[in-house]
């Protein structure tokens, strides 16, 4: 076996961007590998709790997946038994001496975003530009699954006294890739818990310790229902749903900043309507609120729950809501914060040594951070810094891919520090 | 060959229901029934002008309408020649004597409404409810066809002085199919044009001669382009194309009353964002506009263009607009509701005889009749009254079959007499 | 006593317009002048039932506009009388011979529209453009009111047999002048209902015989209230009525067009908030809708009573509503038409006859001719032909005078007729 | 002369709120007061530049005030040179020895709320609610001008080495009373500025030494002209300002969070139409934006500022923007903290002594203390806590009157070891 060379991995990877819960091939990738290399690897129903499972793609959306992770190299076995979404994978190994658990989380899914076609940008001018048209890496989790992989690799020698677990999660983006991990237990047995992210506007050679400030985030799906009539000869019949979701889209977004915390709102998909003769009597909608305080998110949901009640009477439709994704806030333990900048300082190629930042997203990790804390255990989230070209999320979004070198070297110090 | 049932053609027709400019199966029947009953056939590009064609769907919709159509039964080699939603067909027969020539005009499409499967409804119990999920027949083109197949096998004893054109058009409901075939040409040599409708609320046994009031229609896609950004990080970054859209959908809908005609404005579609964190940068609508005065229809498809322009401005969005369909205002002519009724009086199970009716939606059969009456010729619109359930384009709409055979006897009639 | 001369009389009148049950200075001289004629006049609390009277101004807008009226001639006694908005006047007097009773009803309200002041208006270039600024006669009432009272002149003579009585009604714009003057019993005794307009775009010298096609209305008062808050520090802790009450307005003009019968929605007032740095705690709207059926109107209420509790709902506010003004339909009686046609035809000056026209607006007129009706009599409402060089309700309306010539000849002419 | 009772002096200017710009009875009694103390006092256009005066209320409602002032005990002298909304006051005191200028400014301004009448509130009770109905002090400007008259008092021995300068602006609600009076120059001299702020949510007996976070703020006041027309005759031909208006406002609110800043936006004031039957033809709007970081706002402002431009097109009106009220952002200078929080600490009555704050609303004492910075001064903002029943500009807002006495005895303590 030859040793992963992480920038390659990540190419590979980015060119097969997946979106979330639908990281068959990259999963697969992250199995097999996982274990050629000596770790006891855990996937499908055993990483994840189908009933805590949120907004799972259809099944014809989920297959089609599958086929095409199939056609592209993915283990037909492995990609069967994560059916139904279940693509998160958890991988131990026990060092050469006994000691505490150190957990590694590092997130797979792609983002659904056309990547730029412009040959400025990397992966267009050297050849791994996405090849699963309208999915994109364009958050850095391709680096992230790389680094991971990679930090495997370092640490299958078992030198070290205590074990390793690696969470490789699904769907970040869908915030919804955390939540049935953690039921499951697969963070219960860990002591120290550390994340990772690279980019977010920090320059190469910078570290942040501890990122905190992630926002608590809802996500609402919404289903507007009315009644079809003929727009020329009869429309007062009809009981129009994109009435009602315009109506309630504007008042969503016009929802009151908050005086005592920042609040975010996003009506992030809309669809309705079936033809341009017929008064569109079906609505959907995502929507998307967050907060830096938890109760302030609840009161933002509370909120847009009554603008979708008052919208469908106001057009005498029927609705639904249902809750598709959720995440919650963090806060970084000092302990596990000196350690990462001490680690950092060793690192050739570091030279700016932050304790905290902020963060403006949500992060679903912060239900594997909760947990562990909750159970006596510290963790923190750790930055990267790397120059974007283009701000995440964007068609041009890209990483230097020096960044996922100076990461591999600091988590690997990490490691052999706290399991020494 | 046996007799046309033309209650059994209806109830196939019906369990097959095809979206416009998709017809591909109907199409295939119409052009072997009408080639076995010895009439001239013309289909594809010799019924249809496809530079004047709105709307087509894409070539995906397209191939999978082709195949599912040839899965049930439709000519492979026929629905080849009308590759490009070319689904029109003319059919000529010339008359034992010379004379005149009576044209009739028929629909054949369905639309994207999902069938009632409650067994009231007669097409559930009755076992021929629609077999191509999320289409029906739900405005009567069924029926329409049908009617147009069993008159062509009566009139083909060739006994009458003159000539028979038979007109099955694509469309109707995308008010895209009588266009491009008129614009071919096909309509230039009829003297006598006959359009008929089932239905529209007027009970079984009346008939009206000539059914006029139709509204001038414009229907336009639109399409919002704005910045993706993420919203959590960056909201402010983005340019919500959602946001335009709305407001473009709510403003539409509260375009003033006129004073001077009676209109209709209509956003049937609207589908926009991709991902909930992400600030929705893409946004596409479909809206239509009638009114009963060609000049008023002008001014709100300006005044929603306007609204289109100034919400696009007011979010810092590319936008375009596309005309994807249209049609215009008819006026029957007395000559022809004189035959009309006094034919009428002569079939068994008309008791009740109406001159003129008006009708509140657009139909582009209009197309057809202006054209004829614009080379000197006539035109009439028959509506033959039939019970209906519920209302158009309503998914328990059906007809009492009844109607069919009170249809084809008084056309049968009509031909006779015009040709005589 | 000289004469009066009709065009001098409408231009005092255009010159002093006084808005809805503010008349004071108009039916002021209005009790004076029939007084002088030998009329028996009653008014105040006399002709109109208060408990049925319809938003009544406030007692301060009362009383400055009773203090201007009689700053500028009208008699004190005679105003005090019709405090609280009672300004309706009704005249009656007997012929010299027995005979049935014939009614004629005139409005006298004007507009709160600002006059132009350009001086192709002729009203500028004459010198009697309205002193109350603010204020404008532009619908023609002063003319009516100016007919009526040389119709009154011409009449005095007592040659007739039966009886005449005239109604001069206030607030005809506001739809609810006429309502309690009909509640009050004054039109019970009419066998011969006229009533008359000028203008609306019939030129002059034509007169139609029969006006109907008038839209049932209905005025709602609509107040929000919510919960101020400082819009700085605590935005969150408002309830915003201005955020209510728009999107009450923008939904309120998105009702659905009625294929059933034509419709109208107006939010004519909308009024909110009290300082920039306050969330707005209060708002008001006055909404209008009317359609050509009173069946149609009936839902219309409905919905924009559904929209208004369900944005008050979405928005955490408590609100009101409150019917201010209502009229109904008409239809005119083909024996009056006859006579005013038969009538008009001996007046030089008119050369276009025409028996039925329809107007576009409301009329609460139609109160005493359904009234009238209703009790057996006859009604029609007539209407005299007159050149506008702006439409109706614009600040540049006028009306040519000799139309009110041509009126007072006609009205006598169809005085002695009946009554003879 | 006898000694203020600062209680009582609050109480009476409770019971006499007087708007922005109209404060005629209170600088009265301010400039009376201080030239009794033997201050030099300056008034009317010595304090304040006219041509740097936004938002100036009309004429007649300044008329209304100064009556309402000098009925209520203003001297007719001192309000006609505070004509225009000159209101502002500026008094000097030259201690007993030479030394550094000290400068202290206090708000005089009341808010357009209606005072609650429930008996539980204080000045109900305690008979001193406001007897101008409709405006109320509700932001505590009643005890800063109460503390201002009586530190006023106590320094008036003269018994210290330097200048005082105390400065009574009008309309800080308005943000437009600092900007003309600091454009006048009156700050110029002043070495170490303090300003002062009661309440806000800090409980009686803490001090806050620098309050920093104000929010830079614009208001704009927009004016939307349209076309009127009448709504039933013919709605078609009006260009509807109110549609203009309430999408603009709708969308105003939905404007984009910010993740670099905290932001606000208000639509404080929203009027428009005249009559229920008429297409309304004009409306009014008053806007406000804040935001921490002074880019923000003005990126804020000129979206507010595309989004009332393109809702004009959308509509067909035309409009007008016009700044009426500034403020900026502060930062308070560790010096003067050390001073305030060295002082508090001898003051009985204090017991939690915090150097920095942060507030939510926005102050334009900021243009005070930034001109004084400037200039190579110093500043700071102290907060005096009082427990409030409600939060401010509610109407059952009240403060707790033993923070006036301690507020004083602070003052007097910085003024003298400033002036030491």
């Amino acid at each position: 076996m030859t040793a992963i060379n992480v920038i390659e991995l990540r190419r590979d990877l980015h060119q097969h961007p997946e979106l979330g819960l639908t990281e068959f091939r990259t999963a697969s990738i992250v199995v097999q590998t996982l274990q050629n290399l000596g770790y006891r690897v855990e996937y499908g129903a055993n990483t994840m709790d189908a009933k805590y499972s949120l907004g799972v793609p259809p099944k014809a959306v989920l297959e089609n997946a599958k086929q095409r992770a199939i056609r592209d190299g993915a283990d037909p076995a492995i990609v069967e038994k994560m059916d139904g979404g279940l693509t998160g994978v958890v991988a131990t190994l026990q060092g050469k001496q006994p000691g505490p658990t150190i957990g590694f989380r590092f997130d797979m899914d792609a983002l659904p975003i056309e990547e730029s076609t412009n040959d400025t940008h990397l992966p267009v001018s050297s050849g791994f530009r996405s090849s699963y048209e309208g999915n994109m890496h364009a958050c850095a989790h391709d680096g992230h699954t790389a680094i991971g992989l990679k930090l495997a690799e370092v640490l299958s020698d078992g030198n070290f006294s205590g074990t390793v677990k690696m969470f490789f999660q699904p769907s970040e983006e869908g915030l919804n890739g955390a939540y049935p991990m953690v039921k499951k237990g697969v963070a219960d047995d860990v002591d120290k818990m550390f994340c990772l992210h690279l980019g977010m506007g920090v320059p190469l050679g910078e570290v942040v310790g501890g990122l905190e400030g992630f926002l608590a985030m809802t996500r609402l799906q919404v289903e507007f229902r009315g009644v079809p009539s003929h727009a020329g000869a009869s429309p007062e019949e009809g009981r129009n749903a994109l009435l009602g979701a315009a109506t309630a889209l504007l008042n969503i977004h016009a929802i009151s900043r908050f005086g005592t915390a920042d609040t975010r709102v996003n009506v992030g998909i809309l669809q309705g309507g079936t033809a341009a003769n017929i008064i569109p009597y079906h609505a959907k909608m995502l929507v998307e609120m967050r907060s830096e305080v938890a109760e302030v998110n609840l009161e933002l949901r509370r909120r847009v729950e009554q603008i979708i009640a008052s919208s469908a009477d106001m057009h005498g439709l029927e609705y639904d809501i249902t809750v598709v994704g959720e995440s919650t806030t963090m806060k970084c333990d000092d302990e596990l914060i000196d350690i990462v900048l001490e680690e950092a300082k060793e690192v050739e190629g570091f030279q700016t040594f932050t304790r905290r930042g902020s963060a403006g997203g949500s992060e679903d990790a912060t239900y594997f951070t909760r947990r562990v804390q909750e159970l006596g255990g510290l963790a923190t989230y750790i930055l990267v810094g790397s120059p974007i070209p283009a701000p995440h999320h964007n068609e041009k979004f890209d990483i230097d891919e020096r960044s996922l070198i100076l990461a591999v070297n600091l988590f690997t110090r990490i490691a052999r520090r706290v399991l020494r």
